[in-house]
């Protein structure tokens, strides 16, 4: 690519985001719809300003990478190993309640077992980006349901890989080694805690060390090394790429340096987390959102959704614990986001999905998406008695002198 | 690329430009030593860890973008205009004796004048980017010298494409016409005097807009835009991108909002900018540094560098301004950089220069580029009444805490 291609392209999604995120966000919504409708409208199914390309791609990867490091920067590990049995909890429930139910609609609608587990599969996916992203804009990533919502999201991934293992090798081979499952289990539980275990004893030390450094950016560089270090190891166990940056995150959140840090990776996550959304968006081919359109699938589209939404908000039901509100973890759990369309582009690439229920699908992923971050907002609305606390546009991630 | 290439890639790069940044400055060197180092070594040439590939030559290029930018941040529009007559000039010498004194060398080498010229032409070229990064990590891009350099260098840049338009011209076609030479100019002066004047009433507003808005991160975005689509716009217009980047700096810096700016865009900087020098370093194939190797131009490589050196030092002598270092000036003019790499591709590409004499012009491209940062720096020596305001590794761009 020429580099003046490049950098109208990178103008053309910072500008669209910015504008929609803006523009949602004076309209009482969150600016991460913003971002996922610009993307929309730029892609290629409408304006066609901006196209797919293999560098936005490594831009929006590093993005995603960085938002969940700085999501782990501002959480708190023995808050999440608090929420850990109730997240555990609500992310199984959340998984399972979805899987029957599409399952079963899907019987219903004639479709063969084959397709039923697929798409029974895709729905069991939660978006922790979408989540995350919604909640760090409103301020409230310490809200108990926040935590609860975070931890389930970071569960439902890890078990989400292995349903789609499972499910792939359903799809090719017609049946899927137990064997293979046990050890994706086990990676996925040695990573996590082995990472997070040698990274509270490591980090500290670690740190004083980059802190004696000379050379200019240190702390930022190497900060950044670990999330993406991480990232990386995660995905060469075969486990998401965020699930190490978050890892990362929470590591260095223990460490005295984590307010310089939370301070220095904002810039960068301002930067490349909106490439992110806008990416998604632009996944999107209109045409597939207007149920009136030939070839859509408007029973499915329905009954998919119905099922993708009721089924998330079960899993608030899942909530024990006193303080956490069942809504929002309901809610926060129905994002299927690029978890969702992942499952939709295996099962269609497996030829197992036929292309009017792949539309359906991924019609029903975006309105899960777009549906998530009004209501969330809706839900923590500023009562009369917090307003101050909680006008529109005040979020915790500011600096304190109010510049951005 | 899959996600794991691209992050462990980055994982290395950084990695390595740290370490070896630390490194020098511990050695009393500037870090853009190290990190030009550091590509050698971690290049395909030596230990082929990191390869060249479009998204590194992406992130590459959005750091050399967000270098200039940076720097133009840091610059005083009033301060270049005092120094423009004398940067100009300091360039115009700085580009007729290394081009006059290197189409000699080879025409006694017994070179034809073709090859003679094309390597005078590729004599001609500063890199500013080395420069203003050394300056900027010496913390003297204050200096009298530095605004005469930087100017000079940036007047260097638009006369160096108009000169590798001409000697392109002379390569494909044995002749240029007049009227592509003046059109250049042209364009040149048009949007450099253009951008500014229009950036310089356009930008305060702009700036108070943006102040306005709630969506997080607008800051550092919209200026982020600004140095992006500039740098398009020059490119556009058939300008090194770079000039683009550093008008826009230039006139941000004359805005209320500067200072949040500029601590935004530092770890922005500190990400980015090390990837563009570690990839100028992946350039080099180490064998063409060993004089000794076959197929090495010994003879040519002396000549040459000794002319590089020499005809840029003589460029000092155009200082006619009172408290200018000349030597600084000199010395400040004379890597070369990817610009001069530039030159000798298109040579080799157009089939005038031949193999071993590109390995020369390499070569030379290298030392030129290696030998200024601690030429610099040691012109830069603190003295014994002001070693507590340059004690080294302090830096100006450092944060007032003492965190960088």
């Amino acid at each position: 690519m020429e580099i003046g291609a490049l950098l109208v392209g990178l103008a053309i999604v910072w500008i669209a985001a910015k504008a929609a995120g803006e523009g949602m966000e004076r309209l009482g919504q969150t600016a991460v719809l913003g971002e996922l409708l610009a993307g929309v409208v730029i892609g290629p199914g409408v304006l066609g300003l901006v196209h797919e390309s293999e560098i936005l791609h490594a831009f929006a990867e590093l993005g995603v990478v960085i938002l969940l490091f700085e999501v782990g920067l501002e959480s708190d590990l023995s808050d999440l190993l608090q929420a850990g049995l109730q997240s555990t909890l609500v992310a199984l429930v959340g998984m399972a309640v979805p899987f029957m139910l599409g399952f079963a609609v899907m019987r219903t609608l004639g479709q063969p077992p084959l397709v039923a587990v697929f798409v029974g599969a895709a729905l069991t996916a939660t978006s922790v980006g979408i989540t995350a992203r919604v909640l760090a804009d409103l301020g409230r990533l310490q809200d108990p349901a926040a935590k609860v919502v975070l931890g389930a999201a970071i569960v439902d991934d890890v078990l989400g890989l292995m349903i789609l293992a499972v499910v792939t090798g359903v799809a090719q081979a017609g049946n899927v080694s137990p064997a293979a499952v046990t050890v994706l289990v086990a990676k996925a539980s040695v990573f996590l805690v082995g990472a997070i275990a040698l990274g509270i004893r490591l980090a500290p030390p670690a740190m004083r060390w980059v802190g004696r450094l000379r050379a200019r950016g240190s702390l930022i560089v190497y900060a950044v090394v670990a999330a993406v270090g991480l990232a990386a190891a995660a995905d060469a166990l075969g486990l998401a790429a965020i699930v190490g940056a978050f890892a990362a995150g929470l590591v260095l959140a223990g460490t005295e340096r984590r307010h310089h840090l939370k301070e220095q990776i904002k810039p960068v996550a301002d930067l490349l987390v909106p490439i992110f959304f806008v990416t998604i968006g632009m996944k999107v081919q209109p045409a597939a959102l207007n149920p009136f359109a030939p070839g859509a699938e408007l029973m499915a589209i329905i009954a998919l959704t119905t099922v993708a939404i009721v089924s998330k908000l079960v899993s608030g039901l899942a909530v024990y614990q006193r303080g956490v509100r069942r809504w929002a973890v309901g809610v926060g759990m129905i994002p299927r986001g690029e978890v969702g369309l992942i499952f939709a582009g295996v099962g269609l690439a497996a030829g197992v999905v036929a292309e009017g229920l792949y539309s359906a699908l991924v019609v029903t992923v975006m309105l899960t998406t777009f549906a998530a971050p009004p209501w969330l907002k809706a839900l923590y609305r500023p009562r009369a008695d917090a307003i101050n606390a909680t006008r529109p546009g005040a979020r915790r991630t500011r600096s304190p002198d109010g510049s951005d």
